[in-house]
């Protein structure tokens, strides 16, 4: 609470008047999260579309009162929230796996490929910059990190096989 | 405070008791961390060096009253533990960067390589499933995290010169 108080610049008790406790918060943001019908970009190419992904997860973290950091923040704190946000990531993880199925078939990647793995490569080093590391958003990132995703999967790095290099 | 004596499975007053307030307990932290005369394993090859650091890296997250995670837990808390949190992951990164070093002597890598964001590829995977989507620690993950940070390499990922791919 006192996180999100903090972060949307009011004081504790108004955030404690609006949301009698975390549960309360946690319950709200995930239900605002699952109304919105979201669905990755298809701009015509992997590359394109984990971009895209990572400008969304970019623009996020750095919006003012931003709730994705905040939500995050509160997770250290509540295992409620810590639930509630790792739902949330699942859910758009699953909901981000037909940019991969998109791939295959427009036969950028052949084989089988572990999607989960190639979505976490592409849009961890957002999240670690931004939210660990603390450092300012470079305009460049998103792309830079959808392109060594797309790489390291064209070279067999999230095959299936164990014959994997 | 809290979240050191939640993971350590203390009372808040023992904590209090040892350490003033959190700026006490982040410096003692820092001093700790900056005492080691910590290098990165020399393994022979660059795919190796780094599945060694990822392994410490999960290793350090995932042990019993891990300090790296309550330190993180902290630094949302605190602007001084996340200050001292930059601090010392910036001298880790620093001390790090040898690994990309002699890549290049061994002839792993040429060209003008942009090392940080290489190490940041390489590591931001362990982080992002181990302290934001808290999955349970996946032993394959430091060297598969490892493998796609050389795969995506030597395509010319982290190249700096304009013309990357």
């Amino acid at each position: 609470m006192d996180a999100v108080a903090a972060r949307s610049g009011v004081h504790r008790t108004t955030v404690y008047r609006r949301w009698r406790d975390v549960g309360g918060l946690i319950a709200d943001v995930f239900a605002a999260a699952a109304d919105i019908d979201w669905h990755p970009r298809d701009t015509g190419s992997l590359r394109g579309d984990l971009a895209a992904l990572n400008h969304e997860i970019q623009d996020s973290l750095t919006a003012q009162n931003s709730i994705a950091t905040a939500l995050i923040a509160v997770s250290f704190r509540s295992q409620e929230a810590a639930l509630a946000l790792r739902r949330l990531w699942e859910d758009r993880y699953a909901q981000s796996e037909c940019v991969i199925q998109r791939a295959r078939g427009r036969g950028e990647l052949s084989g089988g490929i572990d999607s989960r793995a190639l979505l976490v490569f592409a849009t961890a080093p957002l999240y670690h910059h931004l939210v660990l590391l603390r450092t300012p958003p470079d305009p460049r990132l998103p792309e830079r990190a959808a392109l060594a995703a797309v790489l390291a999967a064209r070279s067999g790095a999230f095959s299936l096989e164990d014959s994997a290099p």
